[in-house]
């Protein structure tokens, strides 16, 4: 069977990975894609690398060209689906990539994004382990036949699937997680910002959002909590921006919970992911390096246990685009229509 | 049909770039991989970004080991291959990435390379235009049921794809022209070299075999001879390292040949190249980004003629490892094999 | 003595590398420093880098403000400077970073530039050789004691330093050169813009102004004509960005005039650098590399001879905020009120 | 008055900076640089950035050549420096920029280095607050008049730096400290080595010694000691390699102790730093970038309070080569030596 699909906000970098990846996709056609101030447009005047796209025109972002799609994935600012989506009234599926959706309580987002609170949809990161439906439990059962799905944010994601194996397990505690991030700016979107540009990004390392501000703690937080954490989840999150244009490298520490050992802290990784085809816990001492998984639906991760620190170091590596956005959202899709999970997604990544 | 196929040299980073875009072939099965001195290990240590083929193991380069298979892709340093090649018997399909089969003329080969010259293959770069053969003859012409190819050198490839149109068309002359290459890095190999580190490369750019010296010059002009130049091509020819890990950009230039005119010089290039899958010429006052490009089968190419400077200028981008090399060799290997052209290559470069 | 210097357009690029300079400068003390819309604001706030002029705060850029300094330097758009210059009474010496006063050319000016012509002031590239008043005459006999100085574009001056030296001496020809540019984006200044994002640049060449268009076109040529060109000279002239934040690696490539030897060639090039302290011939068979000129006034240069193609090729770096600009304003400055030349500029570039 | 200065292992990225320093410093005249496999050889050759330098050849190095100067700076590979700095009879004063002589104990030199322990020399970070010699005790009294200084490692410094008044405050625990440093390759040394090419560096993030295995952690927990750490140190520490040349930003946490206020935090680092020419705490809310440390002897540091993580984030920015090795280690010889301490050391970054 083949979907109809639109994509929302097709002209910035979200919008043009999901094309990317849709248009790989056997059972997806892409039938409309919509801009802001460039509807009216060549698509490929704002997405020039995407040669097999060259026919197609952006059309205005309004809830009439949208409906009546199988699928309408929307790759729109925080704050620009959620009036949009409520419009919708014959769409089966609609996936977004923003974080309209994403928060169940609405005190996080009062406090972190402001604004009308917007119902919390399926959260689209299928191999989190998730307490409470069995011993290794995942977020991908709540996605099978879904009609709504919220696509994670890219850092949280990375983080979220670091740590959620040993908080599952109980090998690592919920409490005084540190993360370090470093992002590319990709992540930040295409409109021109001078923090942004080229000259100031290039070789340096700019830190942001530093000391608990960035939006993505809260949907960790909920992510951990989701997978059974044992006390309310604390996270030290400080993101940093590094001279490539795409790819995030989390390192993620958490203490050692009383008790576990070595054996155990991997074991857990392992049972969670080694049936996984787009989450890859690496060898002992080997660790991921953000190339490998460059374009990919791919998400690499590393694991230490630092004795002397009483830590366990997770290094996790995808691109904040394919697997930290639009493979996701695909991916998700891809369950929630019982097509199989892995079809249209790449898993190797473009490197060197 | 299944095609079973070997990779010699799978551990570098053209043969990373095979063995990447290979796995995405539907007739093409992956059968052996081969290394130097990785054989014994297996294949994701060295190119831990190909997860889908986490299994392989390296094996030794030996003739005993590649030979039987329907298809073997040659990935190995300049001057490895041919004697190696000399010993298949039983290998319908040889693809040569390197540049032991590439030029024609032993003068050449003894100027520029030295050491024996093995006999030349069918040239791997399908759109180029060649004389005598019609109006728009083509070298892909060549390549149909092709038992040996030569897969171009990528910057050759993309000073060649650059101008052959307008040589073939004599509407530029083929004496004077000039290319300066802004290049990665990747396309200097694996092997480590004090001047290829990334402190040595980062955030500067670094011409080298500047004058006249580099040893895919008698390769261009062996291409625009074969486009028809009315008369021996002279070229000054710089690369440029750049702070990219792939990519390369030409800027061409030649002189205008007297007589033409501005639109039968755009009409040159439009009638090479408008039913090309994979080489495209944008439209007038568009100009290419190697990022769009990136990691796939693709050449982008703007045109701008310069009347106060009596010269057309022609910016080409296309990624080293796929359309400049790896790219080449299994498009190549589709019409040697009658399989549709495009099969396995994608079209759109990974970008941002 | 100290003079008492202002910079105009302090808050930019080229205005923080003149500040960082001038800091460093035993004779000159910058007693105030303006912006636009960072009026009022402290100078560390847009120039986090300049930690010895923590203490300095913008003022608005008015002629009042300015007036009265012994020296001040013009930072601004292209176009602002001129009616600003007009208004200065009690200035001793200005020096203009911006376009409005480098082109003699009325003609120029309105096809490359438009708006009011103004008037050129002396031309701030010291070494530059030019004709008619001795065998090795340059550039620097005109600045001494100057008033009015025009600070070169900073890929023009590299141009020109490139092949004067061989206009000058006969030995190549002035008409059908090419010269194609690595820059990186810190010349395109702080303005936001999306085509100059982090995102868009990184990992990329991006070619720009193809096809004759650039305005430092007219620069290089009222330059090349300067230094004696036996005829009109052409241009073809292509910059394209890579992603360093600074830096120029200009190649330029001239036809040899019939009968010039090799010899003869080097040696116009050594006879007119050999006692420069900022300009530097390389030996033969070594090129520069941009890294290492970065913040300093040095451009380095490399020749190669390419009988092949009759052309003589010329490779230079040099850094496009420090000798391409902000440097070049001081070295002249320095000339022009008596101080020895080198005073307050650094010669080592910071590599790796 | 002038010393005569030589720096044993000229041609590496450490001995390349202190150079460039070196030839800026008034006081100290370079009078001999060595080399291992580059002696004979214009210094020229491996420093091409050091144009101010083009008339050395490096020498040898042995004992007899180092001999006899004022000042011996050490820029060798670990383990190098030991032997030969206990030959030399006739040296005022030797600074090894190589580890030998940083740890006070042997067991930690066993365990993260091995071979010989060398006695420990005096460390040279003066700006690190130590304990029980008054409130605001720095390292530096430690440095007056010393003849054998050890300079810190870069990463190890910047670690340091970030927490010492904290933690000398008692208002931050020394217990369960996280810090993770973006850093640039020039810190691993110019030795080729596979890992290090920029093929493999450019667009990626890359962590290495993850787990508590980095060199430079038995040297955080000695400094945090000396600052009075009230337990034992402990430290989780992991280094990511990314795309910038130089360069290093560390994000270091440390636990909020009991009862400190936000007030007390800040004024503890200010208290530390506010009278210092290199270390510089930023406002609230601002952070540093590595570019704006770029070539300069300067630290820059950025502190929030993160109440729901419990946690103190300190983001450090300095260059590795510059503040990190060389500039302090000239820094630490000025005061050794009773020159004004800022003498010969920018403070201003290259930025952008």
């Amino acid at each position: 069977m083949t979907y109809s699909v639109a994509v929302a906000g097709a002209s910035g970098y979200a919008g043009g990975e999901l094309l990317r990846l849709l248009a790989g996709h056997p059972e997806f056609e892409i039938r409309t894609v919509t801009g802001h101030s460039s509807a009216g447009r060549p698509l490929i005047e704002s997405q020039p690398h995407l040669r097999s796209l060259a026919e197609l025109t952006l059309q205005p972002t309004e809830p009439e060209v949208l409906d009546g799609h199988d699928i309408v994935f929307f790759a729109l600012p925080h704050g620009a689906s959620g009036a949009l989506t409520a419009q919708l009234r014959d769409v089966r599926l609609a996936v977004d990539c923003g974080a309209d959706h994403r928060l169940e309580s609405a005190t996080d987002w009062a406090a972190f994004y402001g604004g009308e609170h917007h119902e919390p949809w399926a959260y689209g990161v299928p191999e989190l382990p998730v307490a409470g439906e069995g011993s290794l439990a995942k977020q991908r059962d709540r996605l099978v036949g879904a009609a709504r799905i919220a696509a994670p944010g890219c850092n949280a994601s990375t983080v979220s699937l670091s740590l959620a194996p040993g908080i599952a397990a109980g090998v690592i505690e919920p409490r005084d997680i540190v993360s370090v991030l470093a992002v590319g700016p990709s992540g930040a979107g295409k409109a021109a910002k001078t923090h942004l540009l080229g000259a100031e990004l290039m070789g340096t390392a700019n830190p942001y959002a530093v000391g608990g501000t960035h939006r993505h703690i809260p949907e960790i937080r909920q992510a951990l909590r989701a997978a059974g954490a044992s006390e309310e989840p604390s996270l030290s999150f400080t993101p940093v921006l590094v001279p490539m244009s795409r790819g995030i490298l989390a390192t993620s520490t958490a203490r050692l919970a009383a008790g576990a050992s070595a054996g155990e802290v991997r074991a857990a990784w392992e049972a969670a992911y080694s049936d996984e085809p787009f989450v890859h816990l690496l060898p002992e001492g080997v660790f991921p390096r953000t190339a490998d998984a460059l374009g990919a639906n791919t998400c690499l991760m590393g694991l230490a246990i630092d004795e002397a620190a009483g830590r366990v170091v997770v290094v996790a590596a995808l691109d904040n685009l394919a697997k930290g956005t639009a493979g996701a959202a695909i991916q998700s899709a891809n369950i929630a229509l019982g097509i199989p999970e892995t079809t249209g997604l790449p898993m190797n990544g473009v490197a060197p």
